[in-house]
C-alpha cells in the first residue's frame, strides 16, 4: 500500500469501526453517500471568494455567503457588526424545552497569500488526486462523478482553516433536517471574520452582545487533527504576541566593497540580536520570560504521557534530523512558551542579490504564550531585552536625528494586540461529555491540554464567562497559514459525522 | 547656498581652478561647452539598452552599440569572444612612433535591477534637477536646451557604473580629433561585459589574446570619486568572494503555533551562525581569516594618513550614529578584509508575514579580500567555520536523506569564482606620472592604496604582466549596485577633461 501520510492505515481502520454507535453520525454517513458532489460544489463556491482578513470588500461577500448558507437551511442568521470590525455571522436554532445552549465557533477569514508561491491560485479551488508533493494530479471539478476519492485534496486558502468546518456544520444541519433528528440543546453559530488578525474586536463585540452570544459551552471547530489522523480534543490554546523588529544601518544601501567594514551592517546586528534571544535548544534567554508560567495539573501531565508519540514519524515526514527541546515530545513542548522567528528580510539574496550593505534588517517574531503569561507584559520583556543589548527602542519609524544620535536603533512594531492562553480543566462534566461523543463517533481520541496554535479563547471566556473546548476536523498536513493550503476530502466527510453528533448533544 | 552633497563647495572651487594647465583638458572644456546636449543624448541612448550581466541578448546589443560608438570616431573596434562569455569590446588607436601602450578599461554590464524599488525604470534614463532625496524633479529630455545644469542627475542602471566612463572616453576622443591634438602613446580600449559577475572569463580571454591586450599600463576608469568630490587615484582594489549560505528546518513551512518549540527554526539557526562569524565591531571571528594579510608599506600608510577624513560628514549624511572599526577611518578600514552580509531571507516579514516556522533561511555573504589573501583558501576557512558550528555542509541542494540524518545542514553556494586583491606600488615612475596629470587637470588628488570595492585587477595583471591604476570619474553618491543609480552631470564633464589629458599621456 502506497504511503499517503502519517498513520493513514490507522485512520482507515478506525473510520470503518466508528459512527455506528451514534444515530446522528450514522445518518450523516448515509446522507453523505448521496450528497458528496453537492457538498463539494458548495464548498468550492465558498472558497472562490477571497477572504484575506484586511480585504474588507471580500470579507463582506463571505459574510453574505454564510448568511445565505444558513438561510437555505432555515436558520435565522445575520451579520453582527461594530464600528469598522469585520462582521461576525451569527445564527441560532432554538430548541423547545432545551435547558442549555451550545455555541459552535469557526472563522471565515484567511491568512494573507503570496500567489506566486502557490501551485494553483489560492482562490481558484483546485482538486488533486493526492497531495502535490506525492504527485497529485488536478481533477477538473466539472469531470467529477457523484462520488469523490476520499484521499483527494482540495487546494485553496482556508480550505482547512476554517471554511471546511463551516461547510461541515452546514452539511450536518442538512443531515439532521433530512433524517428528522431531534436536537436537545439550543444551538448558536458564531463565524468570526478576523481571527487571523488575532481577533482584535471579538471581546468587545461579545461584551456588547452578551445575551446574543451567551452559551453554556463554546465548541471551537478550528485547528488540525492529530498527526496520526486520530480524533483530537484540545482543552485550550497557546496565546500569541506578534512583533516586528527592524534595525538600521545607513540611510541607503551602500556599496559593499567601498563601505564594507565601516558602515554598520544591520543584517549582522539583527543576527546578533536574535542570537541573544534563544539558545540552540529553543530555550528563551529573555529575562523573566518563564516567570509567570502556570504549571500543568496532574491530569494534564497524564494526558500528555497518554498521547501517542509521533515525533519520529513526523521527523521523517518533515525531513528533520533533530527537534528543539528533545527529548521532550511535541505534545509536551507545545505546553511551554516559545519564541519563533517567522521571517527575516534584509536587502536581497539569490539571483536578485547585489553587492550592498543593507540599509535595514527586519525580523518578524511570534511569542507563543501559555496559561499565566500576560501578552503585554511578555512583549515588554522582549523590548527590555532589546534595550539591554544596547538598542535605543522606538515605537515609530526613527527619524534621521534619532538614527544619527544612537549607536543602535530598533523599531519594535506590535500592530496587533496579543491574545492570552487558556486551558479548560479536562475533568469538567461537560468536558467528559464531549470526549464521550467524539470517541463514540470517531474512536479513541487524543486529548491535549492545549493546542500549540492560538485561538481567541480568552476573548470568549472573559466577556461571557463560558467554557471552551476545541474539536478540530481537518487534516494535520493542510499547510495552514502557508501556501498550498489544502483539505483532505475524507476529513470533510468525517467532520460532517462528528458535527452532526455534537449538534445533537 | 543649498547643501547639495558632501564637500560640494570644495569641488566648485577646485573645478574652476583646474584644466587650464593641461592643453587637452582645456580643449575638452571648450568642446564640451558646445556639445553638452549631444553627449547626453548619446549617453541616454546607451543607457536605454538593458545590460544586466546574465541578459545575453541585451549584452550583445550593448557590445554592438559600443562598436558603433568607436567606429563613428574612426577607431577600429570589434567584439572579442570566447565560448559563452559575454564579449569584450576592443578598440585601438596606433600612434606612429609611440614607444608605449596605455589601455583604458571599463565595463558595460550592470548589476541586476529590482524594478519596483526604482523611482523611475532603470532602463528608462531619467534626468532630475537634483538627487531624488533632495527633491529633484524630472526634466523631460525633449525639453533640454543646449546646456545642462551640472548639478542635475541622470538616473539609470550603469549611469555611473560604467557607462558614463565609456561615454566620457568617446567624448574625449572627439575632443582630440576636433582639436587636432597629437597622441604620444598607442591607445587600447577594453570594455568588459561581465565585470558585475566577477569577470569569470576575463583572465582566460586575456591569456588567449595576450598580444592584442598587451599594454604598459592599464588605466581602470571604474569606481567613484572621493566623498569630498576631490579627484582620487586608487592603486588597487579589494578582492571578493561571494557565497550564499542556506540552512534548513522542516520540508515545508509549518504552523508557528502548532510546531513552535519543536521544529528547528532555520531563521534562528542562521542568526546564531552569522553571529558566530563577527563581533559587534566587525572583527571576523573565523579561524585564520587574517593570517595571510600582507601589511601596508610605509608609503601606503602615509597615504592613508594624508587622505582627508570625511567620516563625520559621511556619518551625518548617512544617518549613522556609529561606524564599525572606529576610531579607524574609512580610508584605513577598507585596507582590511571584511565579511559583509549583503542579504537575508527567510519566509516573509511585514504585511506578507504569516504565522509559520520558515522552512529555510538564506544569507548572502561577501568576503572582501586584501593583498595576500587567496580567494579559494578564504572561502574554505568560512566553510570550515560553518562545520565547526555543527553543520553538515553540502555544495548542492541537500537531499531529504541528508536533511534527515544530520542535526544541522548548510548548503554553501559559490556560483562565481573569487577575485584576488591588488595593490600597485604608489611610487613607480608611471604612478607618479598619472598622479601629475590628474593633479594638473583636477587639482590635488586623494591617493589611496586600494579601493574598498573589487575590480578584476588580478585577472589583468596575471596574464599580461602589466600594472593597473584606477582613475574614477563618477560621483561617490551614485547608488552604484543599488536602485536609483545615478550620475551627477558635472562628473561627466570633468571626466571628459581628465580622460582627454590621460589619452595624451
Amino acid at each position: 500500500m502506497k504511503r499517503l501520510a502519517l498513520g493513514a492505515v490507522i485512520v482507515l481502520v478506525s473510520a470503518q469501526a466508528s459512527a455506528q454507535s451514534n444515530p446522528a453520525a450514522l445518518a450523516a454517513r448515509e446522507w453523505r453517500d448521496r450528497n458528496e458532489r453537492a457538498v463539494l460544489e458548495e464548498l468550492v463556491e465558498f472558497l472562490s471568494i477571497p477572504n484575506v482578513t484586511r480585504d474588507r470588500a471580500a470579507i463582506q461577500r463571505n459574510a453574505e455567503f454564510i448568511v445565505r448558507m444558513m438561510a437555505r437551511r432555515g436558520i435565522q442568521a445575520r451579520p453582527v457588526t461594530q464600528g469598522t470590525a469585520n462582521p461576525i455571522v451569527f445564527g441560532e436554532i432554538r430548541t423547545p424545552g432545551a435547558t442549555r445552549t451550545i455555541a459552535f465557533y469557526a472563522h471565515y477569514d484567511g491568512q494573507p497569500v503570496e500567489e506566486t508561491q502557490w501551485a494553483s491560485p489560492p482562490f481558484n479551488p483546485t482538486l488533486r488526486t493526492r497531495p502535490i508533493d506525492e504527485g497529485g494530479e488536478v481533477v477538473p471539478l466539472a469531470a467529477l462523478g457523484s462520488s469523490v476519492d476520499p484521499e483527494a485534496r482540495l487546494y485553496a486558502r482556508s480550505a482547512s482553516d476554517d471554511k471546511a468546518p463551516i461547510m461541515a456544520l452546514m452539511a450536518a444541519i442538512d443531515v439532521i433536517r433530512e433524517a428528522g433528528l431531534r436536537l436537545k440543546s439550543n444551538i448558536k453559530f458564531v463565524f468570526e471574520g478576523e481571527e487571523e488578525a488575532l481577533s482584535p474586536n471579538l471581546e468587545s463585540m461579545l461584551t456588547a452582545n452578551r445575551e446574543l452570544f451567551a452559551a453554556d459551552l463554546w465548541l471551537i471547530i478550528d485547528g488540525p487533527l492529530h498527526q496520526t489522523r486520530r480524533p483530537l480534543i484540545y482543552f485550550g490554546a497557546r496565546g500569541m504576541v506578534r512583533l516586528d523588529v527592524t534595525v538600521y544601518g545607513a540611510r541607503t544601501e551602500l556599496h559593499a566593497g567601498h563601505y564594507g567594514n565601516w558602515a554598520p551592517n544591520p543584517a549582522l546586528m539583527l543576527a546578533r540580536l536574535l542570537a541573544s534571544m534563544r539558545d540552540d535548544d529553543g530555550r528563551v534567554l529573555i529575562q523573566g520570560f518563564y516567570d509567570d508560567v502556570e504549571p500543568l495539573s496532574d491530569t494534564e501531565r497524564r494526558a500528555i504521557v497518554d498521547a501517542p508519540t509521533i515525533d519520529q514519524d513526523l521527523m521523517r515526514d518533515l525531513w528533520l534530523g533533530s527537534t528543539e527541546g528533545a527529548p521532550a515530545t511535541l505534545a509536551e513542548v507545545i505546553t511551554r512558551p516559545a519564541l519563533t522567528i517567522r521571517g527575516l528580510a534584509s536587502a536581497r539574496v539569490g539571483a536578485q542579490a547585489v553587492s550592498v550593505i543593507p540599509s535595514t534588517a527586519t525580523a518578524s517574531l511570534i511569542l507563543s504564550l501559555v496559561k499565566g503569561m500576560d501578552p503585554a507584559r511578555t512583549r515588554d520583556r522582549v523590548v527590555n531585552h532589546i534595550r539591554d543589548q544596547g538598542y535605543f527602542v522606538v515605537e515609530e519609524a526613527p527619524t534621521p536625528e534619532v538614527r544619527r544620535s544612537h549607536t543602535r536603533v530598533a523599531w519594535v512594531q506590535t500592530a496587533q494586540r496579543g491574545v492570552g492562553a487558556v486551558r479548560t480543566p479536562m475533568d469538567l462534566p461537560v468536558a467528559r461529555e464531549v470526549i464521550a461523543i467524539v470517541e463514540a463517533v470517531r474512536g479513541p481520541a487524543v486529548k491535549l491540554p492545549n493546542m500549540g496554535g492560538t485561538l481567541p479563547l480568552a476573548d470568549i471566556e472573559r466577556p461571557l464567562g463560558t467554557r471552551t473546548i476545541t474539536v478540530p476536523i481537518v487534516n494535520h498536513d493542510n499547510n495552514q497559514h502557508s501556501f498550498d493550503e489544502n483539505l483532505r476530502i475524507q476529513n470533510l466527510w468525517d467532520g460532517i459525522e462528528l458535527l452532526a453528533a455534537l449538534l445533537c448533544m
